[in-house]
């Protein structure tokens, strides 16, 4: 931390020294959600920086054909998470040619070198990128940003692949898994999912997938898992087989982040539905083949200022349970699209207008409203899933990440939604009764104050009295590597710690503990403790009512766990 | 004609010695829609090409700066109205940079010298573009295209002005004119309107507009005229004032062509909405001030191939009359969007999937189903706008281009809605009554052939007997200059040929005879005889009873008459 401070201190002075530029004021000064943080590290990207389009800007510095290629490299790998492949801004400040320009080579290169406090990595005196690196892309931004190719039915058609036709596959369950107690565990970097069951907690398969899994969903019957990779591809896995396996996949774009079936009454199993960072748009697929049906662009107007924006990419996707629709969040623009599903051929959209950049949500406890993080301007969208529009847009802590959010009944103020934050240490407790708890509905009625920054996850059940929440992303390593419990029926007497990485006894490594998951029945949570590639990882169980150590799933096969899913909880939207 | 036959053969046999690469298949051999007709001409463009970014690309052969901005005024002045401004093709063929990089210099040039059978204009051998022009543009079409800017809600409202606030407009009419039968003629290339009284024939106001105006529309009410210019100026015209004057303006884009007002019962005068050819996209303004509201882009998937294309222009829009909603067409991708106004915080749109291109259209005579015209795909797509919904899709002539149709009822089949085309002489009479014919409703129960190819409009009225058909754009001079004329009760004898050019008196000059329009009594049929700017023009009145001349209007500031929109007709949606 110090030599970072150093480094920021001499860029700061230096940039004293430079002619008057001002940027846009910087509206957080968080290092990204977990994704955009993985960039930071130069994990693979999934958009093939050789297939974008490449052109020079007269105005600009020149750059050589490698110089240009090398650029496109990094950007892609480093920066396109923060500022947008487009360079239009999101976590990170717009990096537009009538900004980059103006600011000039000298400028760019120290932002770069040294960073900021703002949140930009000090990609220079990190020793991350080289002197000769840091000069090529600060005149690289001054040249228009080379488009990554689309990608349309015809791109999604040659990548579409049945391996078991409906009509082979099996009429009824041919194994003896307990299915609503089974988890779809992410095994991040190793491109595949476990699935282990919940009660023997053993692997029952290890499934090969698209690259860092983000999500699992399940169909309504609770037949079909579906899993998106970081790459765009889509697994569908048939639960119903001997061994569970994919039956069909599918690449819907170069960069994705969600998936999600359709749930209404009549339309179960019928639908699904992905959504694609690049390009940005979402596509609704056959349910039992994943048959690309229809694409959606999401690019238009930006709720606030009303300009186009030709990146909205899409986050969160859920299924509403009162119409035949889907629930898409368009993070850059910060709009909610409600698709109906009921006739595509004459496609009703409504487009919500909230407030940016919309991330992730989930239900509140009747599941009729859907709370919707606007990250960057700390705000939860109030969806009224049965009237169309939003009912309520809320201010909570700095950024927002509530994965689906926690849903309990507080002793005082009946039933809440709770979100964690990325960027400060609270606990937002929203009312959701606007019948019989109409004061507190849509408000903040209470901020608990946990660990610290950086939570990714906040979990809790039905049948528990515990609020777990997790601090992932936290910086200190004691912080990261435990989780905080609150006591629901006792919140003012604040929150315990458990040692949960050490518990785990895993040996050296930057283990970080991710995302409580309950069983089934509600009595046990799962934690992931989250290591390096070439390291040992594991999941601790723990016991819900004792909150003690009930067991540790390792594995050599556990590669990276982050995500878990337990198929009755997810098919059922239980959290 | 004949030079212009040898020019094509010498560039086809050019053609057949250099390496083979092929075209995508042209769909028809018409030079264009009425103004991508005049962008051969050369005529101004609203897009300021100095505003659009410039980018080299390096695999295409050297540009200089200054052949840049040079070949990129070429471009829009004469090539982005078929062609589209990022090239992707509309009634011209595509140009993006996979297909002309592969093209190469010497092939782009020969195309451009000689032009193509598939109408594309010999620039070369007609003498408007230099050798050394073509050189710069051939090499120019292999760079990326540079995009026009973006044009939001900080531009729109910059642009914007309340000349008379609405509380200091007059609370009842003012003037003794009669309104209803007033009529809003667009003064083409004088960038104005004329406001002609029907019963004397007089010039009562002559009104500065933006350029070119494209349609005038009356608000709901009758009070409110609203006309827009291909510049994408809106002028509001307050009919009330003692002498009517534009109280309201704004520049919603840099090009466009259509604008409408709220029709549902409760919204009458309440939205103003205008579509834009740049940027894609259109907006609705406040219906008392043109304050811009909501920002809706169009850019989005193709309806067949479902590939994303950056350019869907906005034609025709239509006020729904059973919904608070506007029918807005978007031609390259072949959608019509239903535009709820109801509620612009939670905008409920419905996509109707239909073919390209599309681009006009008009009611039937219940103004349920508005019938719309895919003029490249020669469909009328029939829009149910109580379900929400396409109701058919039906086959016509070549290149449909109704105006919005003409509505009568034919003595064998019933209530019909008929369309004449730019590419062929037939008319198509599409059944439109499918409770009592159903048999006949949704199909051409009838084609006619008229004096040609090339025609614009197509008009009846309620109380009249004649079906009048134009062919403004056919080459035969006799054929422009005069108008087709059918008896709707015997329409199997074929028609009658009125010399509407001569009856009108004026000299010399190359004036075409455009847009029959009736007064509101159903027993007058105006129209315009287009000369060019520097020669006179006039409007020739014929008695509908005895299809005999009944008046000609001249006058010094009768500047190239085009559209004449009678207030009663176009208030009512009376075709």
């Amino acid at each position: 931390m110090q030599s970072r401070k150093l480094a920021l201190a001499a860029g700061l002075s230096l940039l004293a020294a430079l002619p008057a530029f001002t940027w846009a004021q910087s509206k957080s000064a968080h290092p990204g959600t977990p994704e955009e943080e993985m960039r930071y590290k130069g994990a693979p990207v999934p958009i093939k920086p050789e297939e974008a389009k490449e052109t020079l800007s007269p105005k600009a510095p020149p750059l050589s054909a490698d110089e240009f290629a090398r650029a496109k490299q990094i950007y892609f790998e480093r920066c396109a998470g923060c500022h947008g492949v487009l360079r239009k801004g999101a976590t990170g400040k717009p990096l537009t040619t009538d900004i980059t320009l103006k600011a000039g080579t000298e400028y760019l290169k120290v932002f770069i070198n040294y960073g900021t406090p703002g949140g930009m990595p000090n990609w220079g005196t990190s020793g991350e990128l080289t002197e000769k690196d840091i000069d090529i892309m600060a005149r690289f931004l001054q040249h228009e940003p080379p488009t990554p190719p689309e990608y349309g039915l015809k791109e999604m058609k040659a990548s579409w692949k049945v391996n078991v036709a409906p009509e082979k596959r099996p009429t009824k369950k041919m194994n003896k898994l307990d299915l609503e107690n089974l988890f779809s565990v992410t095994l991040r970097d190793a491109g595949e999912i476990a699935l282990i069951d919940g009660a023997s907690k053993k692997i029952v398969a290890i499934i090969k997938t698209g690259y860092a899994v983000h999500i699992s969903r399940i169909s309504a019957s609770g037949r079909y898992l579906f899993v998106i990779g970081r790459d765009a591809k889509i697994d569908m896995i048939d639960l119903w087989m001997e061994t569970p396996a994919v039956v069909a996949e599918i690449k819907v774009g170069l960069e994705a982040r969600s998936v999600e079936t359709s749930k209404y009454k009549g339309y179960e199993d019928k639908y699904a539905v992905a959504g694609t960072y690049w390009p940005p748009q979402f596509v609704i697929m056959k349910g039992d083949t994943l048959e690309p049906v229809k694409i959606v662009s999401t690019r238009g107007m930006t709720v606030d200022t009303q300009e186009y924006h030709p990146e909205p990419r899409v986050a969160a996707i859920v299924a509403n349970h009162h119409k035949p629709e889907f629930v898409v969040n368009v993070k850059e623009t910060g709009k909610v699209m409600l698709a109906n599903y009921a006739d595509l051929n004459n496609l009703k959209i409504t487009e919500i207008a909230t407030a940016r950049f919309l991330h992730d949500g989930g239900w509140e406890s009747t599941q009729r409203y859907v709370m919707m993080a606007a990250n960057q301007s700390n705000k939860i969208s109030v969806i009224d899933t049965v009237e169309g529009k939003q009912a309520a847009l809320v201010e909570v802590g700095k950024i927002p990440h509530p994965g689906r959010g926690a849903n309990f009944v507080h002793p005082k103020f009946g039933p809440v939604w709770a979100t964690s934050h990325l960027g400060d240490e609270t606990v937002s407790l929203i009312g959701t009764d606007p019948k019989k708890h109409p004061k507190q509905a849509w408000k903040v009625v209470q901020t608990l104050k946990a660990q610290g920054g950086g939570s990714l996850f906040i979990k809790t059940h039905p049948k528990s009295k515990n609020l777990w929440v997790d601090t992932t992303l936290n910086p200190e390593t004691a912080v990261s590597q435990s989780i905080a419990v609150f006591d629901i029926n006792s919140l003012d007497k604040g929150f315990k710690v458990l040692p949960i990485a050490e518990w785990s006894g895993l040996g050296e490594g930057a283990k970080r503990v991710v995302q409580p998951e309950y069983n089934k029945a509600g009595d046990e949570v799962w934690f992931s403790v989250w290591s390096a590639k070439n390291q040992q990882s594991a999941i601790v169980v723990v016991d819900d009512k004792t909150r003690k150590l009930k067991a540790v799933i390792k594995d050599p096969k556990l590669i990276t766990p982050t995500g878990k899913f337990n198929v009755y909880n997810t098919q059922k939207d239980v959290y």
